[in-house]
């Protein structure tokens, strides 16, 4: 996207997806907090669900209001994000208009950017709609890497094979997938936790695994002892990491 | 591990395992930069691969040698580090040292320390042979995580299922993986290149991937036109990011 620097004396405002990691606020990359320090105008997901509000509150503290604009964008609250475009391109022409002041835009999301976040769908809508629109994604530290830190159970070292998968999936696919990687990831794993417990049992897989929920927030919890979770309601922000 | 607070007056020392990120200083977590800055000791391995000093070389500008030892610890460069032990345990022992002395040790290590990281040669001896000593882990942003970001190919988004690999697989496993998968990420794909490229020309994937070398470093380079890569010597520290 060439800019015409030389006739255009205002500079192109730039939309910044910013990974804020997990939870602690010490997890931010020095990036992301002197982008979400210097922006005029912080973006940020909400629905019903904590996890939207929670991007905001960990980056609460280097958020000056008498400066900076926080604009909280209400979405509703569903299974997954699909058939909600009439909300995001709302949205996105939102932000656009920051953007046509001239004003950089800051969308924060938990974790990473490029990992199962919200900023995909919207995005998705940028690149349709407003392409001209430059974007900067700040990576950010993953649900992923945190919960297996905070389960001291490694990801993968020398030739280890990872698999992450969301909650849609099979038992058959499921214990395929067990059979062939090393560590197994599963996201958002409170939907299906009795069934998942069940597969690692027959597969005498119930020992090697740690359930880690709100990684990187005070309400952080590693549970090793699966059997306690049976039957629970369990918390959103959830994941199962599972090792041979 | 309880430690008897009240009749040890001296202050225990502990080991940092900190994730550097993939190359950009700004890519070091608050939380990485607030430990560099402070302990007396800081730890990186080196061999004869760039890879080592690299980690040294993100972080350099946080560290003030004139009140902090950089103990550099030399380890010969072979493909995986499995029969290297009696390296790791001279080097254990030579941190075990510091922390004797109540100096705390931040050990570096590109990427993040759980992942495919040298430091979990270590974090085994350490396990092993100095188990009183405590060990925190710092997470990184990971060189998966930066060059999804840097070729702009999110790594999962809703269902998405995916794959991390080492290099080390057959042909029949490789395509199975990516008929099943929706992202395929391959590590240090440097050595097997030409292989993997034939593969994704015969499944028609070959115009869906990334090539990514020295993500986050003042060399880092993106490679959409595989074909230019086939039968050149690629650098060490590279990976694919395939997409369905």
């Amino acid at each position: 996207m060439p800019l015409n620097v030389k006739n255009e004396k205002k500079r192109v405002a730039k939309i910044y997806a910013v990974g804020v990691g997990p939870g602690d606020p010490e997890l931010l990359t020095r990036k992301a907090e002197r982008i979400i320090r210097t922006v005029p105008v912080i973006c940020t997901p909400t629905g019903t669900a904590d996890a939207s509000s929670y991007a905001l509150s960990i980056v609460e503290e280097f958020i000056d209001r008498s400066r900076q604009e926080v604009l909280v964008q209400v979405f509703p609250m569903r299974k997954d994000q699909e058939g909600l475009d009439e909300f995001w391109e709302k949205a996105a022409d939102e932000v656009a208009e920051r953007i046509g002041q001239g004003l950089d835009v800051a969308f924060i999301t938990i974790g990473d950017p490029f990992l199962y976040s919200t900023f995909l769908y919207l995005y998705r809508i940028f690149r349709k709609r407003y392409s001209h629109i430059p974007i900067e994604v700040v990576p950010g530290i993953t649900s992923v890497g945190a919960a297996s830190v905070a389960a001291g159970l490694p990801l993968g070292m020398a030739s280890d094979r990872i698999a992450i998968l969301p909650t849609t999936y099979e038992d058959a696919e499921l214990r395929k997938t067990f059979r062939e990687f090393d560590t197994v990831v599963l996201m958002k794993v409170n939907r299906v936790f009795d069934r998942v417990y069940a597969l690692l049992r027959e597969l005498g897989l119930d020992k090697n695994a740690a359930f880690v929920r709100r990684v990187g927030s005070s309400d952080e919890e590693v549970v090793f002892d699966l059997a306690t979770l049976v039957g629970q309601k369990l918390d959103y922000l959830s994941l199962l990491i599972v090792k041979k």
